[in-house]
């Protein structure tokens, strides 16, 4: 597949300024002196495309285009903007993902990186990449050399990930894989990262994840699915995101996709979240909704 | 509760304009001479409020606000639009539903009608009002005169409902509640009203169902819930739908609610509906996505 470069307007990104994490985190001013953290925590951006009926993709591992070419841009946009960029596992696995950006970019001079070795300037993507996260607690996941992500970061279109598992001994030739690119696993302390209370879920804590993710000098993060990542985020850690931007397709998938609808925390008649401070904000056929989660 | 009028912008009903029936209906003209019926299906708008994933209400039966005071009224205008307002008989039983419009009307200056004798002024609605039209095969409604709709239909703020049923002999009391308010019983032929094909269902064609109310001089209708009706015109009868106009909610519900989702018509890899002619209105919290099913 061509990596085509994607535009967005200054006009767009402006209107976008205020939901997103402040321009300078550390990773992204570049300075080779780490500032000290300044928060436990990075700035959390939840982002994904849905249907009208609330589905992330027609199925488990079909790969379903829903957002037009506009909003698709304002995602490669978003990403160029955050240090990070996490999905689940299920999505590693069902989508062989890119979790690169391929922004033309022409507004962030700072990050302007020569490219005059690429073979055509027309195609030139001049852009902070994010680095992609992939939580996977048990390795599911069979990267290969191949796999996209992989590829992208070998020819210098994107970042090798940073997977999150709880596998304290890695298979070596998955290691050999991922650390020759710069990548790497993030073995969290299986104690520390277990949820408490009685929910019986396997499943770990964010604030350990994300607090792991923010020692790596991570400043911001944009969590992009797949859809058990963000109705665990919307059901019970609202409080852990800052700013959630949904881009909404004017399309129907039907039943039995893989929808995002969060458990209801407080109770079986209490909505379980509502944004404030909302912008809608139409792109092509789209509609990208920005806001805060009411508390 | 009061029945406080509602204000919908002249700017706003501009930009909806496209999206709507033309304003000559029959029944909206007030001729007495019924001009010939130029097509045998009324012109049928589709239009409901969702949360973001995709829910009308918490549960069957929980009354759910969703929408704010601006996009109500918005639905209280497209309500003064229509020669009718249909629901099925899950929403008639669920909501106790009013199904009139409380407009303020400031525009239809043809539709207005003296309020001399009304308490005070400062309360006066004077708009078109829709005649409700509850689809219930089997007549599971079990109104009375104190039903919202029929109380609002004896205090002259709307019109009473005509039912469409399969029940060829509807209960007297029944009968005289809703003929003594100008209600009726519209009784369809089984045979021709039964859905063919293999589908099993019991449920009625839209076809029939629409031609009848087509057949009562009612030039337009809109068609407002509840899940079910929904489901049934966008998985299979999206044919019949002249225009679409969703109200999103920035909140979700969460898991267990009446949710948008209809049966995957063109199999498990193809979305059932896309909507062309797009356009998005923010109204308040809210957004309004107007559009027609693309064929
Ligand atoms: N439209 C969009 O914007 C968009 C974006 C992304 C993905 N998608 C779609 O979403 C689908 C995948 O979604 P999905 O729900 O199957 O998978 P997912 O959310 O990507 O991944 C779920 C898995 O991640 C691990 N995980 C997530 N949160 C965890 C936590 N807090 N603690 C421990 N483990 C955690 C678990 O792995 P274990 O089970 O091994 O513990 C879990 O099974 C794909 O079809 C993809 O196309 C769509
Ligand atoms: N947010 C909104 O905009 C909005 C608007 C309206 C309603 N709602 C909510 O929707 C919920 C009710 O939805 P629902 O799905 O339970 O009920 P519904 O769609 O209002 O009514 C379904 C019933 O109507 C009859 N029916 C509908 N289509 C038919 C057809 N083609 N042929 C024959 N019968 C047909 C059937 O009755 P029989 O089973 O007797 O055959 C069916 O069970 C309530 O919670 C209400 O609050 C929300």
């Amino acid at each position: 597949m061509a990596e085509t470069p994607l535009y967005f307007s200054a006009a767009d990104r402006e209107r976008l300024e205020p939901h997103l994490p402040p321009p300078q985190s550390p990773s992204q001013s570049k300075r080779t002196d780490s500032p000290p953290l300044s928060s436990t925590l990075p700035f959390i951006t939840l982002t994904f495309a849905t249907s009208l009926d609330s589905a992330l993709a027609l199925g488990p591992g079909i790969r379903t285009a829903l957002s037009g070419p506009q909003s698709k841009a304002m995602t490669h946009y978003l990403r160029s903007r955050h240090d990070a960029i996490c999905v689940g596992v299920g999505t590693a696995i069902a989508d062989d993902p890119g979790l690169n950006s391929r922004l033309a970019d022409d507004a962030h001079v700072s990050d302007v990186v020569s490219v005059e070795d690429e073979s055509s300037t027309r195609h030139r993507i001049i852009t902070h990449q994010p680095r992609p996260v992939i939580i996977d607690p048990r390795l599911r996941w069979d990267f290969t050399a191949q796999s996209r992500v992989m590829r992208l970061a070998r020819e210098g279109k994107g970042l090798a990930p940073y997977i999150v598992t709880l596998e304290r001994e890695p298979p070596v030739h998955k290691r050999s894989i991922l650390e020759g690119l710069g990548g790497k696993f993030i073995v969290l302390n299986a104690e520390q990262a277990h949820q408490g209370g009685s929910s019986g879920t396997h499943h770990l804590d964010w604030r350990v994840i994300l607090s792991a993710v923010r020692q790596e000098g991570l400043g911001s993060i944009m969590i992009e699915g797949g859809a058990e990542v963000i109705n665990s985020l919307l059901g019970e850690n609202t409080n852990l995101v800052d700013s959630v931007i949904v881009t909404i397709a004017p399309t129907w998938l039907g039943q039995g996709g893989v929808t995002v609808s969060p458990p209801r925390t407080f109770g079986a008649d209490r909505p379980v979240a509502r944004l404030s401070d909302t912008m809608w904000l139409p792109l092509g056929d789209d509609i990208v909704l920005c806001g805060r989660i009411a508390r």
